[in-house]
């Protein structure tokens, strides 16, 4: 079956749960003032349903080719890269000043769902590009921003991450590719890069490296990275192609998933050296990826999220068509659907509350990154920034981790059929498997989480959200809708359970921090279905003010009984499990 | 890396966690003292390190082809077959009457934990076999016994058992395959099955088939099912073989894992029909299922456990060798293996923790089988099957969930390599998708949990289970070790819910089914942490009491602390999340 963006969900958590809506009351949007949102969450979702989702499963079973240096991508992939550029797509929040359209992130975040749904593999391209975007437009120079940041923008040119070695993976401070300063102003670089996805195709004529490399007397660790643009074929003065730069494919990965994304191997320097040239200054290229990290951290979630959405579509479909046995109570006829049986239903509305919260927690990201731009006001800003760095891990890691269980769920509907790769769902658990471990591992993230975001100012960002969400659900208990069943107890005791747990790492962080880093996961997992369960309620109170019927509350309602419920428990990982971890030695033997 | 079976943590298990060392005490296993455990472990351990673990691999990437009606599998497997037998392993638990060893069927279960961990896609066409033998033994007649039960025995020949059609999957009693009467005692099929494991190889040179059919006159549903053998070669009267029966491979699966082991769609009536001998009575084949369901589910359990013990060995092993990074504390020198990071430990703990559950928890059903069947007094015996019908869905189940869950974190440990199809890791998650599906599904048997075995007898088995657990827990609170930290408080809450829940479970069965099937997959995990968790400390008590160090103490306390503590939960979703699965047919919606 084909995939239809879920324009209602997505308008619902975008506007409500992620609080786009207040945002641009408040005025932190500045010009953009919401009108086009739903019609270009429908646009995307059409070009995605017609020309990106057919071919999904022909980049899988397909894959990419590395044949003398050229990667080949599946049948029909240059041409759909054609038409995505064409209608736009790539240029969603791009700068006006360069071709770019200049929407909210937000509008953006959404489409990103729309892609990854469709085509995850195809959605990593412009992903990435989005990233080399970013750290150009932050930190490059007006010449390198002039010749290449329209073409990037509109997707004419795509653009590359390189910070994988071999030796350097989570350890990015690690690398040791060289960067020797050539006298005009340029470098020559020479390395190994693995890892690269995209790193080599044909659906573009130039690709746009960006990689991290270290200077001949750099500072040992991540002090001492300096950040390169390296084109894969240099620009002339007046725009045109010049001369292949020396920067090749060496080889590419035979991957679990993500089959039609080429991940490859970057040779550097076997002609004498790439021509590279410096965004920012020497020797602070960890500050250039920084800044722009948020960002794609952000996109991986969606991805995520997408996936998620994809697997729940399918198999939400498959019980309606598959009929095995009879449910409860029906004794004559033939066969029910297996929609009918409750634990069928537990499986669906499981997939269907984990995407949904996932969505609205990646959205409510993208609208602090947007205000932490946009708002006229400083002090919004900064506040919205701290919201923005706190949501960005859980954005990242949750939403990945969504991915992968419901896309197990997804099979696990289908029986037998789903461990057929013919039927498709497979494809999302493989898929999905990436997004777990890439930009950041999961791991990192709650390290990240609680290190940083918790740690900064005491904890004021946590609490801050925490009391926001406290109102959410004083409404939802004033609301007295039978509809939401217990939400509101279950959402109370997830409060409490996520406030204990970060006053009791603070201070860990400070007295024991092996203590603390023993339990950032559970942590993280504590955090994500707290803030899940408030921002689905959120939702629910503003589909039910609007009229709608009270499937967002029942959804809320599972989602805080089924789900949040774990809280508890978490919270008990967290403060009282830290010492079978931190004495795991002797237990950790062969 | 290799595989290594863990045969100290084996032996543990089955001695203490399990029970055997107390059932031979108690005299519960007729002739068999227990000296032999140990070396018999140790050499099927060796076996699988130097045959069956070095072809998993190869069996992933070289697959079975189909041609012609046969099927070729990967190189070295014919030969590895070969010398299984040879070895007398196909032949560890069989009747010594038709030249098995007659050993226990948990011995054999801890060799198939092996077998699965060395080489799953291997391991499943034995447990085929024991599942044809199974049926054969408890309801052939003595002339198909003696022509086929100790070819199968010794694995000369291999079993097959054919269930599954396009429209009879869970719902068994929607088969279609008809069976007609010959006049001469024989039977005629005709039909086609499909997802067979093992229908067509070339590792044997006769296959016999175990295939559920219709007679022409049968009552509709599972009434009128009738279990026939069907060989692939036929018989002769001097045990030769003879012609080629008219059941054929005519397709084989492209399936997501387990590559190397052919899953066909078997045509039967192409040329008349295929010859086939009833096992039982007719329309009775449906008993002689459910005979052998007990060690076949089993059986997939110990595939669970098998698959997540390797990817936990590799992930360890690779835990030491990848460096990123420095531990907390760690100023210089180069970076520290991964092994020092918390969040990896904690991985690490979480993989070998559900493991170690798993395993016990199935050797645990294994010795229940044995005693049910071995034990002089017949009042063991009914108690000990009672034991087994409990503890089988928990063991298939919960065994299967773990192999997903753990090869899946295994993955992670890895990081980026993990999702390289040549690190292996990936390998692990693409068998184990099935385990949970196949055999029944994971939510069929969180169904037969609550609705038969919990059901039967008001909870009676539930609540022994329950009171010996809580013995085990007094004396860790007894012991006084603080290596054991919050066990036992853990532990007694676990018990707590797994007995509120079991309660409600049984009232609503009678007041309102509908509710009691919303919650059975929760029900099922709450059962498998509190038991799991009661299981390791028994078996850490054990150790301790043998002088042994304190690692199999801190391991139930990590199993407490951060996974048994997720009962309170899980205990909720079940009494408190049943409406907003019942009401779900508002959210899910196209």
């Amino acid at each position: 079956m084909t995939y239809r963006a879920p324009i209602d969900d997505m308008l619902l958590a975008l506007n409500h749960g992620a609080g786009l809506k207040a945002a641009l009351a408040a005025g932190h949007y500045g010009d953009y003032d919401g009108d086009m949102t739903a019609a270009i969450l429908e646009e995307a979702g059409k070009f995605a349903t017609d020309v990106l989702a057919p071919l999904n499963r022909v980049g899988d079973t397909h894959g990419i080719k590395l044949e003398a240096g050229k990667v080949t991508t599946a049948p029909g992939w240059p041409d759909a890269y054609r038409r995505w550029t064409e209608a736009g797509w790539n240029a969603v929040s791009g700068s006006e000043a360069w071709g770019g359209q200049g929407l909210p992130l937000a509008i953006n975040a959404a489409c990103t769902e729309i892609w990854s749904a469709s085509n995850v593999a195809f959605g990593l391209c412009p992903l990435l590009t989005a990233s080399a975007i970013e750290a150009l437009e932050a930190h490059g120079s007006d010449e390198l921003k002039r010749i290449y940041l329209a073409k990037l923008i509109s997707g004419a040119w795509t653009g590359t991450m390189q910070l994988t070695e071999p030796q350097a993976g989570s350890d990015v401070g690690a690398l040791r590719s060289r960067a020797e300063r050539a006298g005009d102003g340029s470098y020559r670089l020479t390395g190994t890069k693995i890892f690269i996805t995209y790193g080599e195709h044909d659906m573009t004529d130039n690709i746009v490296h960006f990689v991290l490399a270290r200077l001949p007397d750099a500072p040992a660790g991540t002090k001492g990275i300096s950040l390169f643009l390296v084109p894969k074929f240099l620009v002339n003065a007046d725009g045109s192609l010049g001369a292949r730069n020396d920067i090749f494919a060496s080889s590419v990965e035979h991957k679990l998933g993500m089959h039609a994304s080429p991940t490859c191997t970057m040779t550097m320097g076997d002609k004498g050296g790439a021509i590279g040239y410096l965004i920012g200054e020497e020797n602070r290229g960890m500050t250039c990826m920084f800044t722009m990290m948020n960002q794609a951290r952000l996109g991986v979630g969606l991805e995520g999220v997408g996936v998620a959405d994809r697997a729940y579509q399918q198999a939400l479909a498959f019980s309606h068509e598959r009929r095995q046995g009879k449910a409860v109570g029906h004794k004559d006829g033939g066969p029910d659907p297996i929609f009918a049986h409750p634990d069928i239903r537990r499986m669906l509305m499981q997939m269907r509350a984990l995407t949904a919260a996932a969505r609205t927690i990646c959205y409510a990201t993208a609208v602090a990154i947007d205000v932490s731009h946009r708002a006229p006001d400083a002090g919004v800003r900064a506040a919205a920034a701290a919201r923005a760095a706190l949501l960005t891990p859980i954005a990242k890691a949750f939403s990945t981790d969504v991915g992968n269980e419901v896309s197990a769920l997804g099979v696990q509907v289908h029986g037998g059929m789903g461990f057929i790769e013919e039927t498709g769902a497979a494809q999302y658990i493989r898929d999905a498997r990436i997004t777990t471990i890439y930009e950041g591992t999961n791991g990192i993230q709650s390290i990240d989480l609680v290190t940083r975001k918790l740690a900064a100012q005491g904890g004021a960002a946590v609490f801050a959200l925490l009391d926001e969400l406290a109102k959410t659900v004083a409404e939802v208990e004033q609301s007295n809708d039978p509809a939401f069943g217990t939400t509101a107890a279950k959402l109370t005791e997830a409060l409490g359970a996520l406030d204990r747990a970060s006053r009791w790492l603070l201070e860990r962080l400070a007295s024991a921090p092996g203590d603390a880093l023993a339990g950032t996961t559970p942590y993280l997992r504590l955090f994500s279905v707290t803030v899940g369960g408030g921002l689905l309620a959120r939702e629910a109170l503003a589909a039910r003010g609007a009229g709608h019927d009270r499937r967002y509350a029942l959804l809320a309602r599972f989602f805080a009984e089924n789900i949040a419920v774990q809280a508890g428990g978490l919270e008990r990982s967290v403060t009282e499990g830290a010492a079978a971890v931190t004495d795991a030695e002797a237990v950790l033997v062969a």
